[in-house]
């Protein structure tokens, strides 16, 4: 039986993750499909446009048949334990057999050459890495330069790494990074990246990117953005924000988290994951000659620091996601599997997870406390409530940045049941 | 020489300020007017209408010669810590000799009779505060109820009691029983309260209280609000308001509080000052359960807790404010006198200060390390900082919900420097 997994945030779902789910499944003929997706934070430190529930049943409708929440002391990290996260939870099934991940290169060889460099890491990289490091660039920089020379030195084609520029290709880097360190025996496959790439935020038609989708939303400018996207992801999307469940920007956030930092003082920001090299001080003097959270950024940043690693500091300060809790999840990876919805297909295949599951299954969030007393796989009981109680803290905080007060209340991870689609007669 | 001494909010200054200010002149004859003054947080647990550089502006060109902050330690604390405060920093200053304070009864010997038993603890009292606790009263009914039941013990009216029910009253008892713990020399006046009660929100035209000025700023009913205002008064609301530096309202910060709460759990609120008989409990259920501050407040309310002790609550709780801080607090007092502000007659009061205080005298911010470091007056130093740093924070804190962005930038203590008003010539 051959199972597929994608890796996905969905924020929000548009053509061009279509085309990639169709390609994904052409590639692979799989029975099912599984998909690991972001909760209500994601990768770039950002929040969401809609919550998770909704993103949850917008993929369910385009052909995902189970979706599982990547723990958000996961999902929120840079590529590294963002990869690590992701593939230790599609691993941990026990079903998947195969992923398909989008590539700028689409060179999976290339990816994998990489990937063993990094887990391996020989002594000339390790020494090279230093250096770069120490001439103040920031971590993504200085690792490709690094990877050059040692391209350079085994006598490969060191222009090579200079495809590392591209996002898709980082995190399948890391894909590949976190099998190789899990030992898992899924098989990974690549896709060529069609259409903008993320990070262009102009508007392409058919294929924008996610980022250009969300200034449409941004802008009220709803028929340019359904250009974009399948009519199920429109038709939800408009649905929550006549409810009021949305769109959920970061600058709604921003002006909370610098009050919140205004409150707190160098030695609280010590404490949290990624703070190191004076950014405990930088927040600190920032957050108090800054009037605007834009204006912080700014502030904060040097050429040391990228802009989405500020901004994730910013959501660890907030959530208060301490070093000791992210490394201790970075050594033992997730240690639940959170369905957020499936069909009625999907059912079939949460039946077989059921067996060959290496973490418990929770389906109702309500039942967590017995889930984790009775079951008896090998989980880290600590850490597997941390975990679970930092995904409820973040949708708590989310929903209080709906633009209607009547959708704030929270809890919604113990009010809402998993999204359940039955299969159309 | 007769220094007078005045506590005070100026929330903001308004006729029935200046009435009493000059009553208390009529009565004292001082040759020298200093006010201890809340900073940015009031005592009901609100922010200022206009911050506290534009309050002591208004106060120096009311007649008042020094501005003293309260610091934020006491200004956010219920009636007894409040008056500790207030009572004991008036005492550091060494030069004030009369306090003179509204009273609703406007009966000081009835009130000193009630401060005695407060600060003597009669046995029979002590029991019956603690049966009516019991029964499950607020704090200041049950006090009521046993004072009440110590009158009728003793012989005396005790439908006398039933007067304490005013809220000037009650203050006045705390200042005289702080006056009995210090052992303070201070002379004490009360003059009658005249115009509207704090709580009577209804416009009263020339005396409208606090309250109802604050409702007509709220709906911009300038021509309104400016009946019951000094000309003075009315002239730095406005430039502050066209500036965009307030109104600050509660509802303004509210959102940010529940925000905030859900980010906590239990054992945050546990540490804080206020927080027993569950209260944690309910603020974490209640934050969940709600979507706006207002019906926060409404679903932690129960008989026992008055919304005042609420908000404070939320105040103490965004603040950090730790039960061991503010008992150190509440047993040590203020451990210095920070002027905000002072008119050229003021100086001249502030130079006897400088010899006779019992508390080191910061004027300048930006000298409060080498201040400490060089004063010999027996102050305790980490309480000393901790105390200022509250204040600092505060104020940080509060200039975000600024209306304009611009004025958020923070650090206004240290920005800003005391305000000094010259003589008219």
């Amino acid at each position: 039986m051959k199972v597929l997994g994608v890796i996905v945030e969905y924020n929000p779902f548009h053509n061009g993750h279509l085309y990639h789910l169709s390609l994904a499944k052409e590639i692979v003929e799989p029975e099912y499909t599984i998909a690991v997706m972001s909760g209500n934070f994601c990768q770039r430190g950002e929040p969401a446009v809609i919550d998770k529930f909704a993103r949850t049943e917008i993929a369910l409708r385009m052909g995902v048949d189970v979706v599982l929440e990547l723990p958000t002391v996961f999902a929120t990290q840079d590529a590294g334990g963002f990869a690590f996260g992701a593939v230790s939870l599609l691993d941990a099934t026990g079903v998947v057999t195969d992923v398909v991940f989008g590539s700028e290169s689409n060179d999976i060889d290339f990816l994998w050459q990489v990937a063993k460099i990094l887990f391996e890491q020989p002594e000339e990289y390790r020494v090279s890495l230093h250096e770069e490091l120490k001439k103040g660039h920031s971590f993504p920089n200085a690792r490709k330069f690094a990877l050059m020379k040692y391209f350079s030195f085994k006598g490969w084609n060191e222009r090579n790494i200079l495809r590392l520029e591209k996002s898709n290709d980082i995190l399948g880097v890391e894909y590949l990074h976190s099998a190789l360190r899990i030992g898992s025996p899924i098989r990974f496959h690549t896709i060529k990246r069609v259409g903008a790439e993320e990070k262009d935020v102009s508007f392409k038609g058919r294929f924008s990117s996610a980022t250009a989708i969300r200034n449409l939303l941004r802008e009220k400018r709803w028929n340019e953005a359904r250009e974009s996207l399948p009519e199920a992801s429109y038709e939800v999307l408009m649905r929550e924000f006549k409810e009021g469940r949305g769109p959920v920007f970061l600058e709604h956030i921003g002006d909370f988290m610098l009050a919140f930092f205004r409150l707190k003082d160098r030695e609280y920001f010590e404490k949290i994951h990624g703070f190191s090299e004076g950014l405990e001080k930088r927040f600190q003097v920032c957050s108090r000659r800054t009037g605007s959270y834009r204006d912080f950024l700014e502030c904060v940043k040097t050429k040391r620091f990228t802009f989405s690693r500020i901004r994730r500091l910013c959501l660890f300060s907030v959530l208060e996601m301490s070093k000791k809790f992210v490394e201790k999840s970075n050594v033992r990876g997730p240690q639940y599997l959170r369905v957020l919805g499936f069909t009625e297909k999907g059912r079939e295949i949460l039946a077989v997870m059921r067996k060959k599951a290496k973490l418990p299954i929770v389906t109702n969030m309500s039942l967590y406390r017995k889930i984790l007393k009775r079951t008896e796989l090998p989980v880290d009981k600590n850490l597997f409530i941390e975990q679970l109680q930092l995904d409820v803290k973040s949708t708590n905080f989310y929903s209080m940045f709906f633009p209607s007060k009547e959708q704030r209340c929270g809890e919604r991870d113990f009010a809402i049941h998993p999204v359940f689609l039955r299969a159309e007669t």
